[in-house]
């Protein structure tokens, strides 16, 4: 795989996937978005359509990582070589902070609504939807769209979480290739992938909003930093370490754990 | 593929995909419907399965694009031949108002005890559902059955909104190439390409209600303004450019990235 | 395919998408169920993994129709021969009855809580969920959970909801063989046509409840006359013609729609 | 297949199906879950989802049955060897503990939460979502996020539909290899046996909470017994006999009747 497909696939793929999960959390919090409150399954499926999307994009081109983590687990297994990690790594990111970007494009209208009505952003709890303003004193009131937060703020539960979820999402990856009989696996498996996801956000989103990519969460976050949004509040940085340490453990354990069980 | 495969295929595919499309708007909002008030999920997964069932029909006809954003965007990429773009165009316009007549066929009792309903049609506020009237005021009650409207209406970032959900469709469906292995993918993609439109649905269909194709706004329009429902109020011709110039403007923009970034 | 075979699959496939279709009904109705008012996206749903349970459990020894529409239009198009034709029917009828008393012993005591409730079956409007009893006055309170019932009474515009539905159903069967490269489709056409139907139930179930199947209404209700129900109410025989004729031109239209247009 | 294949596939396969299985019940029930009172279909998907990702990653270990009653059918239908069952139901057993082990620890904050907030403990209907304290009283306040329970205690008819229930999902997973023609069939089968055990849930879940897998209940409820949780109340004992009877006879029942039927 050439470093011009790795950037091209990652970038695009990590964009797409983004833009349609940050998408889906825009889609069910803003004001004036049909979707208000569509609920926890909306965004337990969006997240995973927008896996599929993005993985189907770019799994021709780049084998669809999307996820420091799955470049991490992929690494320590084999199939991809510790030399392109770094360009994996930050495709994905770039990718990611297009995306947010591109999620305030297609609700630039529903963001300024939102920030502006005196209802919403004129009380102490502002937020309405994922994130608990009062469990998470120093999150805005759209940062739930950007990025994830806990609903019960301690660090090490937090990242315990994240490491579980983590290691189910990549082991799954990893595992595919002992189901591959050679025909069309990946796209099936882009399929099955992104149902794994909507699992993962069903069963184990509860506590911290599975962000289970570090990039995921870390893109969109200083999108929000340097946005310039009316009454947007803060970027919640005191959290932020979690979802990049849980991920990156997760998908080095599973990896591992591939290796001693599976291999 | 002959001109007739094409007319065949692309006005039974896109007509089945307003039928069901049109549907579910009509099934979610008309009074004495079972699913009334079934939800965004209802309308987001009706539309996804209209596409899987419009272009598993038409797939072996005329390969089912059912959407001229899809025409354009392989056209651009040279999967299509320019000369049979013209005939797509207009057999999905057909489609599109045959299937937005069979909406009103199937839901005839509906339309005639909601329009006569004076708690629905008597008031300004008449719409329930899709589009909010005091945002679209030109709008009648049962227009979002037929076609879409925006929650804040903006031209300009309306068509932003629809360019950018266009070019994921249209880059998903052209990318398809790059994953065929060869073995039964027509299938499995028709699958993959429904499940993208639901996941564009729930994420990106917040302002604009993801027209995403030009006829599947256009084609149910012309039937509302002809069709002879008592209290139908306006067609809304202020809005109806926006949905064919932003998917027109995302299908080649899609066949242009895919030129530049993935051949 | 031998008349053992069609019998066995016939029978048990179609018990197997009544078991599991009247199930959901059950569920979503009955007192003292987990998924009372569960809502129409489980019904949807519920209906169409019943279609995939009862295709995937049949596929591959009788073919699995499940539906004499399937069969008349499978017939009509060639791929079944008129001669086994009454075999199928009688079968998918049997089934349809075994299934329904297989729901019948699921929630017996739910049945029976529900039944004996003086606040559900003490007034006259007795039915919660699907069928509104002012629209259908001469329908049991549990009705619905055996076969189907219009919201609005009128016999032309209930077929043509019913023939529209089928042609939709029908002819995404018989059009799959167009897209069959031989690998695996049994398994894949299943899912899809489960989907299918949840598509059609979504879009077009608002004014009928979509039986789209003769044996899947008529199974049931002849096993509501039969049952010791208490409180049960009438078996509504004034509607049953509905969903016999209108599935069964639905897909002998089907039929000759794929003759001409797409054979 | 070797033992250590065996071992470690059902172990790690289980564990994966009770943490996601168990985790949606404790989403969608405790305090400060961004999931809380997601509703039925959010159980549902995230059950079947949990198998697919269980099936997934051990398909091509152990072959992925995760379950006693359908390694009993297996071996009754020959497509598992006698022998080989011991260690299949004691590796699903330890895997089943270890999985709630996880569930506990992703949502170790929110337990304790709950478990110490008065309004829910305080009074004697404590549990809220799947079991209904005044029908089953022993039951503690969060034994429904770890086992099953009836909503109407009825020993035989509980039985009865665990049976029927567990017969259909047997049924389907034995008749895979008829509709097997070679080619990625593992990895789809795990998604048509994902979606089945979707459909079994909406269709025959409401009296019982749908077990259908003797480990799935009885190895969680040890962990529930044994959990230093506090105000866990009782493990309801009691009832434990009918999620390990009820699918041990219906995958019996499915092995026989596709010997006799099917073969």
């Amino acid at each position: 795989m050439s470093s011009s497909d790795i950037f091209i696939g990652e970038t695009i793929g990590t964009a797409v996937l983004i833009l349609l999960g940050g998408g889906v959390c825009a889609a069910v919090t803003l004001k004036s978005s049909k979707a208000r409150n569509a609920g926890w399954l909306a965004i337990t499926f969006g997240w995973g359509f927008a896996v599929l999307t993005g993985a189907y994009l770019a799994g021709g081109v780049s084998g669809a990582h999307l996820n420091p983590a799955v470049t991490v687990g992929l690494a320590i297994q084999g199939g991809t070589e510790w030399g392109d990690v770094p360009l994996y790594l930050g495709s994905q990111l770039l990718g990611a902070m297009i995306g947010a970007l591109l999620v305030w494009a297609v609700y630039y209208g529903q963001f300024h609504a939102h920030l502006t009505d005196p209802e919403i952003v004129g009380t102490k709890s502002t937020e309405e939807g994922m994130v608990d303003q009062t469990a998470a004193p120093k999150a805005g009131p759209v940062l739930g769209i950007f990025s994830t937060g806990p609903e019960i703020r301690n660090g090490v539960q937090n990242v315990i979480t994240e490491i579980i979820a983590t290691v189910v999402l990549v082991l799954a990856i990893l595992t595919q290739g002992l189901n591959n009989e050679g025909n069309g696996l990946g796209v099936l498996g882009a399929l099955i992938t992104a149902l794994v996801v909507v699992g993962i956000g069903l069963s184990l989103g509860g506590p911290t909003g599975y962000a289970i990519n570090p990039v995921r969460d870390l893109g969109p976050r200083i999108v929000h930093a340097l946005l310039p949004l009316p009454n947007k509040g803060g970027s919640d940085w005191g959290y932020a370490w979690v979802p990049i340490v849980g991920p990156l453990v997760g998908g080095a354990l599973a990896g591992g754990l591939y290796n001693l069980a599976f291999a």
